[in-house]
């Protein structure tokens, strides 16, 4: 039996970037020691507190079906926080909680994308950006950036890509996997571009609470912008919970409310105990949080003292989340050949930038995300491993 | 800025059956007593063991990203289940867990239908329905039922109702609202027309413990049909987890493998200690399923007692779900009228049959979702304002 054209062509068939991850698991697999540097996740549990908030709720009488827009007392503090974060007034209507920062992006593209619609994104990516958008039907255009302008987009190459049916443009500040932040000025050039091609902006903020360099800041709060722009949430990152799937889409609510129709025909809302849970651990406000990205901003100034330290691999500085992109055409090699290359001599698995697609070609994505020894020890044999491939080639 | 069409046009706007849904909630808040027979939700909560296998899980670790397939042990255990149900061999790469059987039917009809494709479903239908084909993208195609013959669909019917860009069929045994049980001889007609119309057969079957007279068949066990056939299970009704949003999809390991790349895009699978209460709870076997219908099928044979006492209303038996059926034509009164006079003198809220499509008009639906003696009371009055109208109409 034949299935749709749309889930067919979901994900394209070939290389895809992803053979030193499943080459890394294989490996682990049969025993053999790799340090893992390809994870997006924090290498800590989440927080017991959490934990106990989520099960007084479950035992509480909790487990019922919740409310599909998501329960009252944690659409208002999202609403609370965003408002903090944007100056701009947002409330309960303005908020759908949603099971993961993954399905608000679905949602939101759905929400503003007919089939057939063209919805930009920002080259690199997070891999699961042109799926996402194929999944709701829609034409992924990706917009490249370069190395050399710290991955920025411009007010003109968002342009150049618009075409008469483009809908959206989504981007990711503190990015995955490049760690930049998008500025002010930055912001204001994509909200003048989206505003000249009339389109919905689609911000994607889950690590908004891992910032080393500068300071976050929403789209939602540049004049007028508020009205096109649906911010993305998640706890996964903020929160280290990663597997309670809970997230939300703050946007108008006239777009909130259409949300809430699309949520009871797709998921039917969110757990009320994980919502309990998520309640909890945001009213715990920021030392939580920074308690969380602690390890990660440990990790960054011990990349860049190693990094230091070498001149074969390029450190892109690091705004954000719990990445650092290294450049390593140094080598002769690409993203590709260099991580596996180093899976095989290292036993280090990283990956390639070319699974984040054009952009970060001869770069490599390492995850900030084990202990801080092994994490040192790691970047040193990684950065000796390039040095060893620089000589051979200048030799 | 303007929004999807798609998502404009996900629910229709006017008058749509929860009138008096909307009114009764709205008279609870403002502290009158209702008695609400309107929820397809247990009056008990999710079992403390359960919730305490979820703590255990959660306090073990289990608050990472979880496997976007589900976790291994779980679906080997709903393949196990449905295995010994049908009689076909269902293994691990036959199953999908989603988050609740709601995001099953959004995915599997997004696996089979493209935008515009007409999906085809029978009426009386599960409120969601429409708007989760009209979520795909995909044209809702009613086939109509009669009452006189248990709202059971014909091979005849569906293929009358099949064009040239039909993909699906969507059916639900235990039947909500209906309570009718599909029997071998009406699946094979289903099968039939599946076969000549090409369609793939959507098998709704998140009531199949709940079956008060006959067995339970699924779609799946009939020859020739497991490769056509995506069945929809969830742990909701079956274990009184509503809140815990864990369900599945079972089909071709095809459809499956390109089912997990979907939920890679749309939820990033479910929370891994929610998975692993649900395990649990299905490793309780039959006596913890039948504990949680028990009550369901008390009500029913007090339902039964109650309308053999009285002429004005016709009963459908219910084989099976939480739900009766009523017949209100000879008060001379819509379904509609029924529930909204009967709201309004009774304070007693049921759900028109008219909101669950056009074959039920004239029809109420009881939820049999509160404790025994509030439910036989309620029924008694409710018997009584019936004979009442249909005294006032014959005089
Ligand atoms: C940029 C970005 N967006 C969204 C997500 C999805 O997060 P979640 O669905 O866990 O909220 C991730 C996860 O890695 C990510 O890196
Ligand atoms: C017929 C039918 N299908 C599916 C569902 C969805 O159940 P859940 O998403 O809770 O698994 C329901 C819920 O009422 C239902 O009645």
């Amino acid at each position: 039996m034949q299935l749709s054209h749309r889930i067919e062509t979901l994900t394209p068939g070939g290389a895809d970037g992803w053979e030193v991850f499943v080459k890394s698991k294989a490996l682990i697999a049969e025993g053999v020691a790799v340090t893992e540097l390809t994870i997006g996740e924090h290498d800590i549990r989440t927080d017991p507190t959490i934990l106990g908030a989520m099960d007084a709720s479950a035992r509480g009488g909790r487990t019922g079906y919740a409310e599909v827009p998501g329960i009252g007392v944690l659409r208002d503090k999202v609403a609370a926080r965003i408002t903090e974060r944007t100056g701009v007034a947002t409330g309960r209507d303005n908020v759908l909680i949603t099971p993961g920062g993954q399905a608000g992006l679905f949602a939101a593209h759905c929400a503003v994308c007919d089939p057939g619609d063209a919805a930009l994104f920002i080259d690199p990516y997070y891999v699961t950006y042109p799926g996402t958008l194929r999944a709701v039907g829609a034409r992924p255009v990706s917009i490249l950036t370069r190395a050399e302008t710290g991955f920025l987009p411009s007010e003109a190459a968002i342009l150049d890509a618009v075409t008469p049916d483009a809908k959206s443009l989504l981007i990711n500040s503190p990015n995955n996997p490049t760690g930049a932040i998008y500025g002010r000025e930055t912001l204001e050039e994509i909200g003048r571009a989206c505003d000249e091609a009339g389109l919905w902006l689609i911000s994607d903020e889950v690590y908004d609470t891992q910032v080393w360099d500068g300071t976050h800041l929403s789209p939602r709060a540049l004049p007028g912008m508020a009205e096109r722009t649906l911010v993305i949430g998640s706890m996964s990152k903020s929160h280290a919970m990663t597997g309670s799937r809970c997230g939300w889409i703050v946007g108008p609510d006239h777009a909130i409310a259409r949300l809430i129709s699309l949520a009871t025909h797709t998921t039917y809302g969110v757990p009320g105990f994980v919502q309990e849970a998520a309640l909890f651990a945001l009213d715990q406000g920021s030392e939580l949080e920074e308690r969380i990205a602690a390890p990660f901003r440990r990790r960054r100034a011990l990349a860049q003292r190693i990094l230091a330290g070498q001149n074969t691999l390029r450190m892109l500085p690091p705004q954000g989340a719990m990445y650092v992109m290294l450049d390593v055409r140094a080598t002769g090699l690409s993203g590709d050949a260099f991580a596996d290359a180093l899976l095989e001599a290292e036993r280090i698995a990283v990956m390639p930038g070319e699974s984040f697609g054009q952009a970060a070609a001869g770069h490599i994505r390492v995850a900030m995300t084990i202990e801080d020894e092994a994490f040192a020890e790691a970047l040193e044999r990684l950065c000796g491993f390039a040095a060893g491939l620089a000589a051979a080639k200048a030799s």
